[in-house]
């Protein structure tokens, strides 16, 4: 691959995160520093809001900034907004694609960097392969973020290391909450992860202190309602206040979601099962079959915005792969994720390099079974091992008036 | 009032909040520095633990160790334990009282300190009234502690400031995460107080920074559905991304709680309706009557233990209004609650005092109608103007594995 010498546009898309923003900060300082680059773009909205030709210019915006780039790498969310937008094949959504190269050419957008998910890795593979086609060079490289941890190829995703500190954090208080009182009681945290149970995983991180939850249930095991009385039942009888982190996403043996029924069958735009209240349904279980005191509370929202608590590692290795994404395509690479890699041996490292984006887009990586226990209701020793370094270290938020500053774009 | 030599209990009482455990480290360090008080005790789950005889001696635990009780200031809930019981009247309780003052004098306690909320100064009353017509010296002092605001007499309680920056620099991050989005959408974050709005009130402090939510709701207003949905549409007409605070235990205009239909009137054991899913409620309304995508969020448990983002304010006058308890007890006082006292001018500063606690137990203080706008939907300057200092400064969390350090008594 020879120099290829232009302009490039970055975006985000998916849900938020409190990483994605340190990443668009690593690939704006990557772009400050890329000879090849003159001005680098940032899309509102994702695609969406390309293809409204909606762009700022980020290079004119934070051009010898740093403070403020610190400042949106610790902002949570998506600063340049985001979309839910899906590309079609190139055969059915020709338009598109068609509307995308003119703006391309426009512009003279020779890179095209695209921070997201599962969902966004398939735009990336899709754009990619047109621009093979074309007849315009231009480089295609996907940058992962995703609290829930779930895309192939990488040891993990930035943002996960952030979830997951929250959720961690948040286990260990709600033990110190929950354990004031002598009276037998059930609490359930309900936390998101649809079909991996990563973050959920992370609840038992508290374990480390003796703080962790009773019992973890992810949806890489079935849901036996049997196995759940019963292991409550014990775990009663030995202590009052009784902890029990679930993902959303848990099943019953039939593939039902055991939050189905209190959602009546919503889907998102990519079809995907709009879950919530599965907390609710095993509180419901547990006053009908145990009757005692029980409560659940869904984290919800904060669990993926709670920059306030994000963690150092993760905040770090997003800014490193962001800036890495732009080196990559500088140095010829497109149609490629970038990835983190870690490093043998009892220190954790990782090292990032790229990897080609098919058989990564669509595929999602799950909890593996050395993480689960046997009876599938905690996590192994392994598993702490795997998720422990990524939630380590604490950033320095800076506050102002007592809330933490944030830059908008 | 001469002096009174002898030992001394404290206890915690009501729900947990994130600073209730500063406080007890500050009536820890006013007894280690009292020479009127030989061996301060801790009571174990408030007076229930106290008539088992459930003691722990605080004293030797803690003397000499200012780490310890520093990383126990920094803990979440009540590191004693609590409970919820209630003293009766002395004339239909009296067994109880007769075994209380054995203990006492078994003990040789002569200080009894109790941390808790409005129905834990109901026990102060009663325990203070009871203890002059004993033939036993002792003196009996509460020390505020609540994440509601609502006890009479002082500008605000320990406890407060905490939850109102979590739930300040929660509803901030929301709003960064809800505005990645073009399609309208209303978020409702449902926010604890039954009968006092101030942690809701809490939850405009991001207007400060023009990140505060559109709408916010007060029990001290009658929630009016048609003004809702006629203020949301307004709002979604300027804005895709529309959010709103509520607190739990708004009311229609005919008393009933906006949130009573979903918890079939359960009641807690002070006779207190349990409430939630009010913003389930306010959801339903949202979907029927405008049909635009809604989500509403609990902030549930996190709200009064998160004490990895406490207020460093609170947690310093916390720890003060402990260690002032005791030097006011040894000065003579009994019968009373400790207080703050805002002093007048431009600059926040306050001063501990006591308030006789006849007119406090029992009593609410709501938010005054001038810090609430004329709609009935907003917090005016002046409401934010007495908010906003008691959520400034920040901690200095020690984190282990990449999570808050707890000390465990």
């Amino acid at each position: 691959m020879g120099i290829l010498h232009g302009n490039a546009v970055v975006g985000q898309s998916g849900g938020p995160t409190a990483a994605i923003n340190a990443t668009l900060a690593g690939v704006i300082k990557g772009a400050l520093f890329c000879s090849d680059i003159d001005v680098l773009y940032g899309m509102k909205n994702g695609v969406e809001g390309l293809l409204r030709e909606d762009l700022v210019d980020l290079t004119a915006l934070f051009e010898g900034k740093e403070e403020d780039l610190e400042t949106l790498s610790l902002t949570p969310a998506a600063a340049l907004g985001s979309c839910r937008k899906k590309l079609g094949a190139p055969d059915k959504d020709g338009e598109t694609y068609e509307k995308l190269f003119e703006i391309f050419k426009k512009y003279n957008i020779r890179y095209f960097f695209y921070i997201g998910g599962n969902d966004s890795m398939d735009t990336v593979l899709k754009l990619s392969e047109y621009a093979k086609g074309a007849d315009y060079e231009m480089r295609v490289v996907g940058v992962p973020k995703t609290i829930d941890n779930d895309l192939a190829a990488t040891d993990h995703t930035p943002g996960f290391g952030s979830a997951a500190k929250f959720v961690a954090t948040t286990v260990k208080e709600f033990k110190r909450d929950i354990s004031v009182y002598t009276v037998k009681a059930v609490t359930i945290v309900e936390i998101m992860g649809r079909d991996a149970g990563w973050l959920t995983a992370a609840a038992a991180l508290p374990s480390v202190t003796g703080d962790g939850p009773d019992l973890v249930y992810l949806p890489e095991r079935t849901f036996d309602e049997e196995e759940f009385i019963s292991s409550l039942k014990k775990a009663l009888d030995d202590h009052p206040a009784v902890l029990v982190a679930v993902s959303e996403g848990i099943r019953f043996s039939d593939g039902r979601y055991v939050g189905e029924g209190t959602q009546s069958g919503a889907v998102d735009v990519f079809g995907h099962k709009y879950l919530a209240g599965t907390g609710k349904v095993l509180e419901e279980m547990v006053k009908n079959r145990i009757g005692c005191k029980v409560r659940s509370c869904e984290l919800s929202l904060t669990q993926r915005c709670a920059a306030h608590i994000a963690s150092g590692t993760d905040i770090s290795e997003s800014l490193t792969i962001g800036a890495a994404a732009v080196k990559s395509a500088a140095e010829g690479s497109s149609g490629v994720m970038m990835i983190f890699e870690r490093s043998d041996g009892e220190e954790y490292g990782v090292s990032v390099r790229t990897e080609s984006i098919k058989g990564i887009a669509n595929e999602i990586r799950k909890v593996p079974a050395e993480y689960i226990n046997e009876e599938g209701n905690g996590i192994t020793k392994e598993g702490i091992n795997y998720l422990l370094p990524l939630i380590k270290g604490e950033i320095s938020q800076i506050y102002v008036d007592g809330m933490p500053k944030h830059y908008v774009i």
